[in-house]
C-alpha cells in the first residue's frame, strides 16, 4: 500500500492509485478521530519539522495534531525568530535542521517552488504546506476527501471553485486533483484574477457566477485577499460582493443537493454571506475535521 | 466523584460540594508533584487548546505543566499569529480549532464572559484562566486550596484582599469562592479601586488598610498594574506603596500567625516590600506549586 | 559514571575525567541518533524548562530534540511574552518556575554569569546554553567530540581559532575544556577582536593567519557578528574577508588532512567562502548532529 511518490510536493504529478490510497487511509483515520481512540503509533521516535516561513496558525495547528495523534515528536521552526534573520539561506537552515537527525519536513512558503528545491539536497521526506501560488495539495486532498464522503463518487462530479483563481494554490492543486480523478471542474472569477495562460487546460472558465453554479455538486469559494483590493485588480468589495459572493440569492440558482465549501478562514459578508457558511448544505466545518484525517494519511504514507 | 458543573467558567455558580472536591483532588496531585513520581494517565490521548488572546506566560505554563503531567497533548495557540489577525470572528476561530476534534479549550481574554459565549456553541470543556475583569478561577481555587493547607479548615477564616478590588478577576473569584465556603473577606484599596456597586454583598470593604489587616488569618496582596497610574485613578506609586503596601510597619500589626499572599507575578517595593516577600510567613511560592496540582484537579475532574 | 559537576555552567572547571565522561555517553547516543532507533527513556517523567532570553532557534532546537529523545517533556519559556516584560526579575521568574516542579533548566542569557547565579537559589540542574562573552560549554563539547571522531585522539592536537575572540564565548570555553585536555590552542583575529589581558594564559595568539593554520590539525572559524561592524572594531568586511576569511588561497597553507570547523550559522563569503563550507574537510553538519548527542549526554549524566 505503499505510494509511489516519496514527497508530496503537489497533486500536479500524483498518478490517480496514490491519491485513492491517500483518500482512502485518510477515512480511516477519520473514523478513529470520530471515535475519540486516538492510539496510534505509526509515527512512534519519529521527528517532524514543521517549517513554516508563512504564518498559518490554522494549517500548523492541523499538521502538528495529526503528528501528534501519530505519536511523532513535532518541533516547530518559525522563521521570524530564527536564524534566517542573521542572513543565513535556506538551504543552510534545512541541512541544519536534518543534521540534527530528523524524518520529515512540513513546509510553507511564500515561494513557488520551495518544497522541490528541498528535495533537491535533503534527505528528509518533504511535504508541502503551501507554496507561493503554487500549490496546497493537502488542501485539495481534504477537499476532495470531503466531496468523496458527501456523494459515494467522485468521477463526473460537477466542481465550480470561485474566487480569487489566480493567485490560489488551493485552485491550482485541486484542478491538477480533479482532473486526474475524472471530475469536472468550473472556475469562475472577475478577468483580472484568472489565469491568462493555457496551463489549466481541460478546466472550464466563465467569469459569469451564475453559468458557473448551475450544473455544479460542489460550489468551493476561495477567500479574498482583502489587501488585494489595493492591487487594481478588481474594482471594490463592494461590487465583487454583488457579483460573486454567494448570497441567498444566487444559492436559489444551485442544484438542491449541491454542496458549499470554502478552506477558511472565511470572510462572513464578503464571499460568503453569513447564513450561507452556517447553514446545512455548507461542509466548511467537515473539511476542517478531514483536514487532521488527510494529513494524519499523508504523514502515515509517506513514512512507510 | 464526577462535578456537577461541566466546564469551569468562574466561581460564582460553583457548589460547595464542587469546591470541595477540586480541593481534594489537588491536595492528592500535590502529593504526586511533590514525589516526583509523574505517572499519571488521566488525560492519555486528550487534546487540550491553550487559547490564550492575552499574554500570560506564567498561567499559560502553569496549565500546560498540569496538561502534560496528565499525558494530555496540549497545543498552544497564541491569536497573534493566527486567523484572528485576517477578521476571523472568535466564533469561527474556536469552531474551527474544535472541529479538529479536541476536548477542552483552556481560554484567557480580555473581555469578560468570553468562557461563558464559548459553550454556547461549543461541544469542548471550557475552563476559564481568566477573563477581563470578571473571574480567574484556578487563581482562587489555588489560593484557597493554600488557605487550607495553612489553616486546616476553611470555614470561619478571615481573609483581607488589598490593592486594586475594582479591575481584579483574582479578587472577584476569590470571593465568589470564599463566601461558598464560610469564610470571612475584606476588601481593602483607595476608594477610586474599589467596587462601587453593591454586587459584591457579603464582604466588607474598607480604605483603610490597618483595619483590613487587624483580624485576618489571611493577607492577600494584588498585582498593582503600573500602566493604570497614567488613568488618574489614584495619585501615585509613592502614595500607593505608602498607604496600602505591605512594608515591615504594617506587617506588625498583623495577628502572629497570619499569612501572606499574592496571586504574582510581585511588584516588589510597591505593593510588597522585598524582605516581606521573601520571609516565612510568605506562601507565594507554595501558591505557585499548588497552581499546577489545581489545574490537573480541574482537568482531570471535568474530563471525567 | 555520575559526574562531580552538579550544573554545566562552563568548561573552565570541569576536570578531564568529567569532560571524558560526557564525550563517551555522546558517542553512545550518536549512535542511537544514527540507528534511527530513538527509544531512550533516560528523563522520563522529567520537566526540563529552556529558558532563552537570547533568540537561539539552532540552539533551543537541538536542546529540545536532545530532551524529547530522552523522553522528557520541555517547556519553552521565551521572555518577550513573559512576566519580565512586566517588570519581574530573573530570581523570582525562576524561582517561580522552580515552583511549578521543574527538574532542569537550559539558560541562555545577554549577561555573563548569569547560569551560576541561578544556582545560588535554584534546586534545578542548571545547564549553561550561553552567558554573554563567557562560556558555552555544549558547543566547546560538541566541537571537542567532532575532533576525537575525526582523530581518534585529543591530547597534542593543534586547534587554531580564527575570528572575534574577544566576544565569543565559544572560543572561550573551547580555550578551557582543550587546555584541560592536554590540546594546543592558537587564536587569531585582528588585535582589536583579541583578549588583551591575560587570562587565556597557556594558549598562542597571533593576528597572522597564516601563522596560525600552518600547523593546526583544526581550523575553527567563528561567526563574524555583521551588526558589529558599526562598533569601529574593524576596519569593513571586505578587509576582514581578505586578512581572516577562509578562502581557496589560504586553505592551501594548512596540513592536507586539517578539517575545518564552524559554530554556525555561517557566513558565506566573509569569514568562509562558500566552497570550503561545503567542501569535504569541512565537518560542519557533523557538528551540528553531534550537538544533539552532546546534549543528550550532558542532560542524562546530570540527571543521575
Amino acid at each position: 500500500m505503499a505510494l509511489k511518490i516519496k514527497h508530496l510536493l503537489g497533486l500536479k504529478d500524483v498518478c490517480k492509485e496514490d491519491i485513492i490510497t491517500i483518500l482512502d487511509k485518510a477515512d480511516e483515520f477519520r473514523k478513529i478521530l470520530d471515535s475519540d481512540n486516538l492510539n496510534v503509533k505509526d509515527l512512534a521516535g519519529k521527528t517532524i519539522v514543521n517549517l513554516f516561513y508563512e504564518n498559518s496558525t490554522r494549517t500548523r495547528i492541523s499538521f502538528e495534531l495529526a503528528e501528534k495523534r501519530l505519536s511523532a515528536n513535532p518541533v516547530n521552526f518559525s522563521p521570524s525568530v530564527s536564524a534566517i534573520s542573521k542572513g543565513e539561506s535556506l538551504k543552510d537552515t534545512v541541512q541544519n535542521i536534518e543534521a540534527m537527525k530528523i524524518n520529515m519536513i512540513v513546509v510553507r512558503h511564500a515561494a513557488s517552488g520551495v518544497p522541490k528545491f528541498l528535495t533537491e539536497f535533503s534527505d528528509s521526506v518533504i511535504i508541502n504546506a503551501g507554496d507561493g501560488f503554487n500549490e496546497h495539495p493537502t488542501q485539495a486532498l481534504l477537499d476532495i476527501m470531503t466531496i468523496r464522503q458527501k456523494f459515494g463518487r467522485l468521477e463526473g462530479v460537477n466542481v465550480a471553485i470561485i474566487g480569487d483563481i489566480l493567485h490560489s494554490r488551493v485552485a491550482r492543486s485541486n484542478v491538477w486533483g480533479m482532473r486526474t480523478l475524472g471530475m469536472n471542474v468550473t472556475l469562475c472569477g472577475p478577468s483580472t484574477l484568472m489565469p491568462q495562460h493555457d496551463e489549466l487546460l481541460g478546466v472550464k472558465t466563465t467569469t459569469d457566477i451564475y453559468k458557473a453554479i448551475e450544473n455544479a455538486d460542489v460550489v468551493m469559494l476561495l477567500r479574498m485577499q482583502l489587501e488585494r483590493q489595493d492591487s487594481g485588480l478588481f474594482p471594490s468589495m463592494r461590487e465583487y460582493r454583488q457579483l460573486y459572493g454567494l448570497d441567498c440569492e444566487k444559492i436559489e440558482r444551485m442544484k438542491p443537493d449541491a454542496i458549499i465549501m470554502h478552506p477558511g478562514p472565511i470572510n462572513r459578508s464578503m464571499e460568503i454571506a453569513s447564513e450561507i457558511a452556517d447553514c446545512n448544505r455548507s461542509v466548511i466545518l467537515d473539511q476542517v475535521t478531514n483536514g487532521v484525517a488527510t494529513r494524519m494519511a499523508v504523514l502515515s504514507l509517506l513514512n512507510s
